[in-house]
C-alpha cells in the first residue's frame, strides 16, 4: 500500500535506503508564492547529521540537499518540489554480516515477514536516515508557517532518567550542548549519564517535547482527524516512538477534573484565553488559540554492542553483538524530526481548516 | 473537510449528534459472505450504554441500532452497511444555559471559532454520544477479525490513583464490576475513590489498556502507514483521550536498550517468537506476532458541577457549575470505544497488507 | 474498497439498494452557516422521481427526504449532514425470478463474480435507484455553489437519433416537455421515436449535455486531480455512463489545431475572454473562466421485455423476456443526476483550490 | 492540493517540469518480489521519445531513467520507488518570449490565475513532457500485469479524418509505421495528412484506442471507484485528452437496448462468455472477464506558426506565431501514454479488489 505520503492538501511523498543511491522526497500541494532555496532546506537537515558530537555516529554524511522541481526562479510554483539528498558515506561490508540474523529491537524480522526478504544494508527503508525526506519537507512547511506566525519548536525533555527543570528552562541553551536540552544544568548530568551507557555497550531512551505557539483557533477535523489524532500519528510513525501525549497527557488520567479543567477568562484586549493549559492546546480535537504541546517517548538505540540472543534466518539461536557506528541515543538528532512532523501536520490541517464556514468561503471568492 | 471518514479499505463514515434524531455510520468495504444480525452490533453498544451502574449516567438511552442497507439474507453484501441508532431519551432543555457560555474542559469555544456557532444541545457533535457510531462499526469489525482468528480486549486499567495488579489480573473480573477492571480487589478501591470524588462533585481521569490477540506478523506500511502510528491516530480521536503508548511506552524513554530489547529464539513448534514483549508486539511499524499491547490516558470528565470560572459568548467572565446528567469517569464505558477503535483499524490495515507480495497476489489470481 | 465515497474536502458516502430499507448519504465536510431545509433537497429529488410522464417508470416512489444530522436551527453546522430515504415501493416479488439467471446489460453477473452472490431485488445496490442518493447530496452542493455565484445546469441532448439544435434551444422549454430537451420540436420527435421503442418493446440510448455557469478561472489541481478528469470520473461513475466529453469532446480529434485554439481577448471591463470555447472551459485541466460544458453518453434501459439470450446462475444457456415496471429511456430522469455529479464535483474542487496561493492563505488568515 | 498523486494500494507521485532539473515518479506500493531493472522501464519510455519520425519534433531528449531506491539485488523490495529522468535537451531561450503572453490552447493563462505566476520555460508542469513520469510508473504496472497473465495494448485509430479499418487490423504494422496505427493502408493516408497539415503550418487531433486482455471478472468498486469511471479519470487527466469512452461508447446513445445488450452463453470451457461486447468488458463498473476496450480523444496540438491572437499578461491583444519544436500531432507519442494510465489504474483496482470476499481473505491468512 502506500504508506510512504502524509498529508491531505500538503501531502508528502518519501522515498529513499540507508544505503541505496539517495534519499527523498515529494512534497504535492505547496502553495505557490513561497520564496524557497536550498539553504532554507539544508538548515534544518544539518540540525539531525550525524557526526556533530561525542552522542553521534562518526559517519560523516554530508546530506547535501537538491531542489529537483517546483521552484521557478526562487519561488514555489504550486506544483511537486521534488528534493533529493545523494547517498555518500554508505559501507556496504558494515552490515553484511546481518543479512544472516535478526537484530533484536530491529523491524529485520518484520520486513521478511512482510516482504519475503529486505534490503539488509544499513536497515533499508527501517533505518533512521528514512527520516531525512520528512526534515527537507517539514523545512518546507514550517517556513510556510513561519510566514503565518506560526513557530513550532521541539527540544529534548528527558535522557533516561535526566529530565529538564523547567526552572532553568531558556532555549537557547539547547544549542550549547550536544543532547539539544534547553536547560545547560541537565544537559550536564545527561551527558554524564550516556557516557556511562556507552562505556556499559548500552544505549538508552528519552522523551522530546514540542511547543507550537501562534496557532489560530479552530484548525482540526472532527472526529477522526482531529489535531491531537494526526499530531499523534506523525509522531507514532517516527521509528522509535512508542509513547505520545499531549497536554498533560498520562498526568491527566491521574487527575481531577476541578484541576485539568482550563478556565476561560477574557484577555485585556477583549479576546479569550485560558488561565492554565492542561489541555495542551486542544479542545475536543480543535485548536483553542493557546500553545500546542505535546512529548514524544523514545525507546533506547537498538543497535547495543553487547551481547544480545536471537534467531538466524535459517531459524536457529545465536549470539550476536551488533557492530558498526550507531548513536548511544536517538532522542538529540530527532529533534529536528519531531518538530518537522509538527509542521507538515500543522500545514496541511491549517489549509483544510479554510474551507469550516460558508461566510468565509463566500468572502475568499469575493462574492 | 471530511474529517468523519476513517480507514482506507474498510472505511467507516460516522454522523449525528447528542440530541439530534440519532446517530449513525456507514461502513464501506465490508467484505461480502460475513453473517451479521442486529444482535451482532447491539451486543457491542450495550457495552457503551450509559445507566448501567452508579457511576454512570442515568439516562435511559435505548441505543437500538437498525442495519439499514448492506446485508441480504442474514450475509454482507460487499456494499455499504448503514447502521443507524434513534435518539430517544434527549432533553434539550437541560442544556439550553450552556448556549451562553463556554463550559471550561469542553469543545464548546473551538466549536464556535472553527464553525462560527454550534449545536449547543449536549455538546451536539462532540458529545461522547458520537462514539456509538465507532462502536457499531467496530462490533462488525471485531466480528471480521474473529473469524481470522484475532481478538482485541480492552480494559480498564487504572481509575484516578488506582491501577490494576498484573498479579491479580482476571479478564472475566472485569464483567462483575461497574468499572470494568480484570482485577476485583483494585476494582472496590477504584469504586470508593470515584464515591469519593462523586462526593466532591468532582470527576477524575483513567487509562484503558487494550490487547490484540492472533495479529499474523507482516501487517503496518511503512514509513507513515505504521500499525502504530493508526493505532495511535484512532485512539487518540477518541475526545478525551490525552496520550497514547505502546508496548512499554513512556517507561521505554528511560530504559536501557539491552532491558528494552526483545530477544528472539526458536520456539518448540519452529516458529519464531520472542523472550519479552517490550515493544508490544510492533516493530518497525510493523506487527511481530507477538500480542499487540498499548494504553490510552482519558482526562477527569470536564462536566463538574462544582464552580467554575469562565467567560460567556459576549466575552465576560462568568461563574458556572455544569449541571445535568454526568458520569464521574469516562473510562469505564470508553473501554469498549477502545476495543473497537483497535479493531477498525487492525482490521483495514490487515486488508491492506494482503498486497505487500507478488507472490501472494500472483497465487491469489492463480497465476 | 470503500467505494462508495466522492471528493476530499467536500466528501459524500452513499448508500442503500433498491429494495432494502432506504437509500441515503452521508456528507461530511460540508461548510457551516448555510440556511439548509428539507424542501431544498425534496426539490431536486422530485426532478429524478419516477412515474412523472409516459416514459418513466409508473412506480409511484414518495422519495421523501428526511436530514438526521448536521443542521441546526436550519444551518448547517460544518458536521456531517446524514440524509435517508426510506423505500416503500419495494414490489420484492417482481423480481424473485431473476435471482436464477443473468440479465444481459446489467451488472447481476458481475456482482456475482465479485462478491460471490448478490442482492438480487431490483438490482439491490446496481440499481439507478442509488443514484437518488448522488442527488440528494448534489442538491446541498448546487445550492453552495449558487451562493457563490455558480450555477449547474444539464439537460437532454439526444435521444436515440433524434437530437436538440442550438438554433432553437430554450432552457425553459426543458420543463415543458416529458423529455427535459431544451427544445420543443426536437422534444416531439423524440417522443415520438421513444413510442416507436416502447412498441417494440425496446429502449434506446441518449446524450445528455451540461454547462457550468460563473465558474472562477484556476480551479483544478494538476496533473492527475484536473478538473475535467475529475467531472469524468463522477460522470462516468454513473450506471449506464459508456462515454463523455468536454468542449468539443470527440470533434476535436478531427480538428485542425488553427480551428480548435480558442483565442484570448481583452474584454471590455478588461479581464480577459475567449473569443470561442472549443476548450469547454478547461486548459490544462483547469477552469479557464468561461463555461464548462460537457457532455455523457448513455446506453439503452438495459431491462427489455422483448425475448433475449442469456444464462442461468446453474451456466445454462436460456431466453428471458425481462419483465417488471422500466424506463425505455434513462437519459430524462438521469439529467439531474449528472447535474448532481457536476455540482459535487465542482465544489469540492473549487473548496481544495483556496490553497493554490502563499498570499491568499497569508490573507486569509489575516498575516 | 495534493494533485500530482493517482492510486490508492498503487500509487504514483510524479513530479517535474518541462525545462527543470528533471521528470520522476514515486511509485509507493508496489509488492515485493517483483524482478526490475531500468531497461524494463526505458523501454517503455523509448516509445514515446520525441525525434523518432519526421512528426515527431526534433529534439533529443535522451530520457535516460535511474532506479533511485526500492529495489534490491534485482528485485523490489515493497518500499517506494523512485525513478528519475535527468532533462538533458533544455533550450531555455526558446520560450523566452511566450512568458510575456498566453498561448490559445495551452495552459498558460490558467496557470498564471491559479498560482499568480508560472514557470513559462516549455510549459513547465503542464508540458505534455510531464508524462514520462507516468511512464516510468506505468512500465513497472505493465510488468505486474503481465506477471498476472494480462496485457494492455494502446494503438493509434484515427489522425484528423483517418480512421483505422478493424478488417485490416494488425498490431504488428504499428511498429512499421511513424504514426502508430495497425493498420498500413490508413497510417499512409494519415501520414499523407500529417504532411498537408505540416505544410499548412496547422496541426490536427486524434483518437487512441485501448484494449486490455486477460482481465479477471469482478474488479471494480462500485458506486464512484467503478473500474470504467477511473480508467476516465485517468485518460482524461493526460493533458490533451477531450473525450472517453468505453465499449461502443457515443454510439451507443443511439443505440436500442435490444442491439446493445450483450447476451450470455455457456462457453465450451463451462465457463460463461458475452455473445457480443458492446459494453467494453465492464457492466456496473465491474469488469466482465472480456477484453476491456476505450477510446480516448486527443485535441490537435495547440501549438502552431502560424498566426494567432490572444493577450499579453499586460492585457494588450495581439497577433502571435508559436515557434519552437512542436509535434503535428500529439497521438502517436501519446499511445503509450494511454497504455501506462490504463495499466495503471488495472493494478491498482485489481489489488483493491483482493478484500471483496470473506471466504477469499480467510483463505489468505489461512484460516
Amino acid at each position: 500500500m502506500a504508506g510512504s505520503t502524509l498529508g491531505t492538501l500538503f501531502s508528502v511523498t518519501t522515498w529513499g535506503e540507508s544505503h541505496g543511491k539517495g534519499i527523498g522526497v515529494v512534497i504535492d500541494g505547496c502553495p505557490a508564492g513561497l520564496t524557497l532555496t536550498e539553504s532554507d532546506i539544508q538548515a534544518y537537515l544539518n540540525r539531525r547529521k550525524p557526526g556533530q558530537s561525542r552522542f553521534t555516529t562518526p559517519r560523516r554524511e554530508e546530506d547535501a540537499v537538491e531542489i529537483l522541481s517546483g521552484v521557478f526562479k526562487g519561488r514555489t510554483t504550486g506544483t511537486p518540489i521534488s528534493l533529493m539528498i545523494r547517498n555518500t558515506s554508505q559501507r556496504s561490508n558494515d552490515y553484511s554480516e546481518i543479512a544472516s540474523y535478526y537484530r533484536p529491537g530491529h523491524a529485520d524480522y518484520t520486513y521478511d515477514c512482510k516482504y519475503g526478504f529486505r534490503d539488509y544494508t544499513g536497515g533499508g527503508r527501517s533505518s533512521g536516515r528514512e527520516t531525512a525526506g520528512r526534515v527537507a519537507a517539514g523545512a518546507v512547511a514550517a517556513k510556510i508557517l513561519s510566514e503565518l506566525g506560526i513557530t513550532v519548536t521541539a527540544y529534548t525533555k528527558a535522557i533516561g532518567p535526566v529530565s529538564i527543570s523547567y526552572d532553568r528552562f531558556d532555549l537557547l541553551q539547547m544549542e550549547e550542548n550536544a543532547v539539544n536540552m534547553p536547560d545547560s544544568a541537565a544537559a550536564k548530568l545527561a551527558e554524564a549519564y550516556l557516557d556511562d551507557c556507552r562505556s556499559r555497550q548500552d544505549s538508552c531512551g528519552g522523551i522530546v517535547e514540542c511547543v507550537i505557539r501562534g496557532m489560530p483557533a479552530g484548525i482540526g477535523e472532527p472526529c477522526f482527524e482531529k489535531l491531537s489524532a494526526n499530531l499523534a500519528k506523525a509522531v507514532c510513525s517516527i521509528g522509535a516512538v512508542k509513547g505520545f501525549e499531549i497536554g498533560d497527557g498520562f498526568e491527566a488520567a491521574k487527575a481531577n477534573g476541578s484541576a485539568n479543567n482550563d478556565f476561560f477568562y477574557k484577555k485585556k484586549d477583549g479576546t479569550i484565553g485560558k488561565k492554565t493549559n492542561h489541555a495542551g492546546g486542544i479542545l475536543g480535537g480543535i485548536s483553542d488559540g493557546s500553545d500546542i504541546l505535546f512529548r514524544a517517548a523514545f525507546k533506547p538505540t537498538p543497535s547495543i554492542s553487547s551481547n544480545q540472543q536471537t534467531v538466524n534466518t535459517s531459524g536457529e539461536n545465536i549470539v550476536v553483538s551488533v557492530r558498526g557506528r550507531h548513536d548511544p541515543i536517538i532522542v538529540p538528532r530527532a529533534v529536528v524530526v519531531v518538530e518537522c512532523m509538527a509542521a507538515l501536520t500543522t500545514l496541511d490541517m491549517l489549509m483544510i481548516s479554510m474551507t469550516s464556514r460558508l461566510d468565509r468561503i463566500k468572502d475568499f471568492f469575493g462574492q
